[in-house]
């Protein structure tokens, strides 16, 4: 986690939700007393979130003490008591909103890739989210889905090269060529993946040496052909329309990752709440 | 719109999506011819994020021409052309991500609210969210909100006092009181809004002279209830665990304001693409 | 009050001072001592802004210790000893000014709050501030209103709704329709004032349905006739060349609130400094 | 004029002010028609900050025509109409109070900058202000004081050495060796200023080769024989409890520099208004 | 290029040396005049960073023209004009030394980068830099290194796994089993780099699956042996105190890369000049 | 130092680097051991930044203890061991770099000013860097070469009237005449350096009452001859083209300071290395 960038992020959400100030909590007696609160889960999820939270709090009380019980990235029952904050009763009800948000959201997050990355089970094809993450949280949701047993697909547009349609149709010509072309220019810490849109264009990405052939939107049939034709030459990544529901189907040995934009496009937030303890 | 604000979110999102650039189109050959792309949407919904969007391809390339030939708010039909990008192809495919996860995102809370606003009927019972927005993005989604046919609640902690049980709970004795001494202390430009967290609390709250009397996991038939009792001395928001499978049960005349964090907590991204001509 | 953003307020003030640093003190022999200073009053008023000019030291030398003796608000005499910093010499004389800046202009604005709240009287006519703040610097010289005792009116434009001459001539026809159109567009958290500009926009504004009913230039004797014509049936805000001298005069019975830009826009700082014990 | 730097404290201001954008405006009929607003006078005075004003636009609505009539620094009287700004009315109404806060707080400097400048007359003393300039406003308020006709003292910290009685507490021993040990740490572009407490301290400050010796608290009549003692060795400023009223009295031949605190840290806004043409 | 970021580093060296503004040429008759001016090159070299220096101009005063007549990583003789800027005479005298500030950096960089890649020769071992570059200024130095024929190492600490002693070390136990067991955590989109310290660690690494061998401080006889030993089982990449002057001796077939700190850590800025024609 | 500004110029160098984290450390068993890191320097120089390289790690982990047993500006052998650092592995491993990338850069920059400063001998000529500074790293280099015994020259283009050949070129007729009319209108704390690009110019500018003539691209001779022609009516600083090679022939009596772009725009690293104890 780069705490510098998550730092800017939690100030931002508390100067975006604070405005002037909380004012219903500055106006009420007793606003200074240093209380306890205690989080509590209400569904069945993976926890995730808990240093974001944490410092919600801090930053706005350095002196608050914040302390969960509960892990990164265990499993919790609904109604667990997962962590607690004393600090003043102003402070917590000042930042108790945006912490839960981080908190409700980066759990949610980590809850759906801990049961795809549970049905993938272990040493076979992994989870990974896409570029499909919320503007300007992916650092916490890619962390949710590494927290939840899933896996990073690159950070952004500058951390793998994935040459698609519109590049293939941009440059014209033949693929594999763009492919070839490309490899040349790009060093050896770089990736690069080629998108196959159909089956016909698996042999060619193969053989011009992408490092990883995805493939895009194939039916599970097709899936499992264009293992056995790229036999172990490049990486396999399956995407497109992978839903929870039609995920086991993908689940063809060979597959190295299926990628995933539900994963963090459109989260459920996991039920927290924070209760006061008066 | 406060287009200061907009700005800075977006840059800060292009930022995060582009890293040191994007690699793999900055290596295509003909990246800098100049193309034209449509937004089609592949879901019925609510147009919205048609600004934002275009921001995103104007702040990287000035000359870069977006225009959206549905217009804000309007329904749109799964299969719809929603408008144009012409630009550098470098432009819009590196642009193209972001600019989507705000369309995707904005279109789907304005859809879910497009829906609960008709239900509702007009003149009656508004919708509004919450504070569980996404952090750092509260500005796109009230908008969102609004554009769909709901209304805002308070925009932050300074919007509007708002007691609830942990406020009474501070401040210890009897919570009229406080709504009392609170009202002493606020100007004439802002709300007093009180929270009865049950239905024994209404009475109090509305003769302390409350504005709004919010009651908070309020059944139906309570609502009903609270509505003959405050008889018009102050305005009634229902919330708490409102959804749109039982929010209809909730549009009990007289009702002023639903908020549901469900509007903006886990929203569903619309599916939009942009296509590009090639 | 809203750290984080009074935070990023305060760092800018200290870097513009600082440049390149306090080059003065730096070349100084002692620099580095550990000296004490205090705060002395010259002039009577009122005490506000001492946690900002508190954070002016911790934010450079987190160990300074900042301590009043005086609490906010209350009322100091000429002479008087208001509080001390424990800290290095070089940290004590690089944000000495700033702290002053901040502390003497935070304490003009409550000195001229707390002497019109007095004049208003107890639970009577309040006195707020317009957005007529040092840009920059509001959320500074909102507090200090406060502080002094008076209230204030919507913290932005985001705060209120506050139909003016320009609304109406911008929306053509009739002023009241206006009003109407209004708060059907607006959720039951936000206000509605409007502005009536003479006396015949009095009675339509308030049947409209306007939440607060603003006396703009009105004469004290056309508030008084105001007054008794809306009879309880709007709340009435008085604005308009009210300055310390004809205050009194508007203190009609009936009128919840004076509105004055004077308060913040041509302050005078309270003469403070700080007095180095060496 | 530093425009990046500018241009952030406009942008802050702006966004200070908006917060989620003018609500008010947003919903007011007439919204999107092209206005034309003329900024007006109410009292005599320095113009000053127009550059400034037409930015608030500006970066609202790139297309926004601002055009002053009246050159920065002109003498303006009461009822003058200063200039135009042409532009959409929700730009005109969200941008007028941030635009017109600049013009009348940068017109009111320049105004008593002039006055000051005026009643030294040409080629003499000049009038500097300080460093109790408003946080966050300095690079503004510097510029009104240069451009009503005043000079500006050192722009921060950094800027010039200025040993003051602190700095020879401080470093304990003879204020002279203070000085001369200074003066051969710092490089031919920087000049020390040496602050006189009193009379005795002119002549030793002056030997040990002061490039200005600042006359602080001094009677006239203290100056008059500082000036001869000093005799063209070194530059000389007078501070210290100058105003308006007494800063005839300080107008002694010799003294290069008088400065003020009062230019900057009590200064009164100019009134100028912008009328909306509907 | 993230043209988002660059702007933002522009920014920041503008106004790092602006302050409150250029005060020499604001005092200079003839300022505002509309001038050219003409880069030339006093050292044969790369030329890199046009579109940079253009900015610089361009943010100050948008008219401002900025064309270079010589492309962008084209080798350039000393005396030869590289471009011309078009402004106000202020703008090209306040924009000047940052302008070429940047200039000189990337196109030194470049220019070292040319010179190696040109010895190296076409499709074979490419040179690459570190991680080792200004602070603040890593997007412009990589990008410069590209522009001379360089390659980039990773863009930062998460661009791709990178092992080395220190790791090894910390984890405790077998060297290959911390390649594999971080192998098995990282997704298909990242390589996985392991620095072999010594002769005995190629093997082992190798076997566990690296996708890169590091050899760090080898000799080329010991580089030749690797190269051999390896037989394409992974990418080979050299690096430790490798300099202009012992490069020739490392371009053993079968190496990848060499990667050199001294591209961008000790960089010689190349001459060049912005001549006023008057 | 300003370290409000420092810590500002850290952080993004961290975010820098960082990106989503380190991910190496992150996946290497062990990373939370808290351990210890020494700073060993590998030639003969001055260490400087040692304040800055302890904010890089304490950035991250507020508890990390940093230590340094060598004074900055003290002169180190190759060899030496410079401090220790004591925190987490993930935290030295995460910051190292960008410590390294400091403490390197500042060391080289005061290595070269003290050899420099040491041939200038004491009490004489003066050695100072221009504004060729790496951008947005002036703070610091500037401090590098104080710390190395050099003195700095302004600050960025608001420190000091610097009038060259353009602005002569620029303001047209006598070069004198505009260092008069600029004397006139820069105040007391402010020195006006005159540029002398041939010795016919040293006489006019001198009696036109310019602080400081600059002699650009002087002879060693040339520069004697407008000593004696000056004689001390004015301070004289010599530029252009001086290499540490050349620098003694300029070191002429009477010489008060000699700036050289050299000292920072192609400064070479020291070689610092952190090796951390396992």
């Amino acid at each position: 986690m780069n705490w510098v960038l998550a730092e800017r992020i939690i100030r931002a959400a508390l100067d975006e939700d604070l405005g002037y100030g909380d004012i219903t909590t500055e106006l009420t007696p007793g606003r200074d007393k240093i209380v306890t609160a205690t989080f509590i889960v209400k569904q069945d999820g993976v926890l995730c979130g808990g240093p974001v939270a944490e410092r919600c709090f801090t930053l706005i009380e350095p002196a608050a003490e914040v302390s969960f019980s509960i892990a990164e990235g265990d499993e919790i029952k609904a109604g667990t008591a997962l962590g607690k904050v004393r600090a003043k009763a102003l402070t917590i009800l000042s930042a108790e909103r945006v912490a839960l948000n981080f908190l409700q959201r980066m759990s949610g997050i980590a809850t759906v890739a801990r049961r795809l990355a549970r049905q993938a089970g272990p040493n076979s094809t992994i989870v990974v989210e896409t570029r499909k993450t919320t503007p300007g949280l992916r650092l916490f949701e890619k962390h949710a889905v590494r927290v939840g047993g899933g896996y990073n697909h690159r950070m952004g547009l500058d951390g793998a090269v994935m040459l698609k349609d519109n590049h293939f149709a941009l440059a014209g010509g033949d693929p594999a060529e763009l492919v070839r072309a490309v490899r040349d220019r790009v060093s050896h810490t770089m990736k690069v993946i080629a998108e196959a849109g159909r089956p016909e264009m698996v042999e060619p990405l193969t053989a011009a040496g992408a490092d990883v052939v995805l493939l895009d939107n194939f039916t599970p049939e097709q899936v499992r052909r264009a293992v056995e034709q790229i036999a172990g030459r490049a990486l396999i990544e399956v995407s497109g329309g992978i839903t929870e529901e039609n995920f086991a189907k993908y689940l063809v040995p060979g597959v190295e990752a299926i990628s995933m934009g539900a994963l963090t496009h459109s989260v459920k937030a996991l039920d927290i709440s924070l209760e006061l303890g008066l």
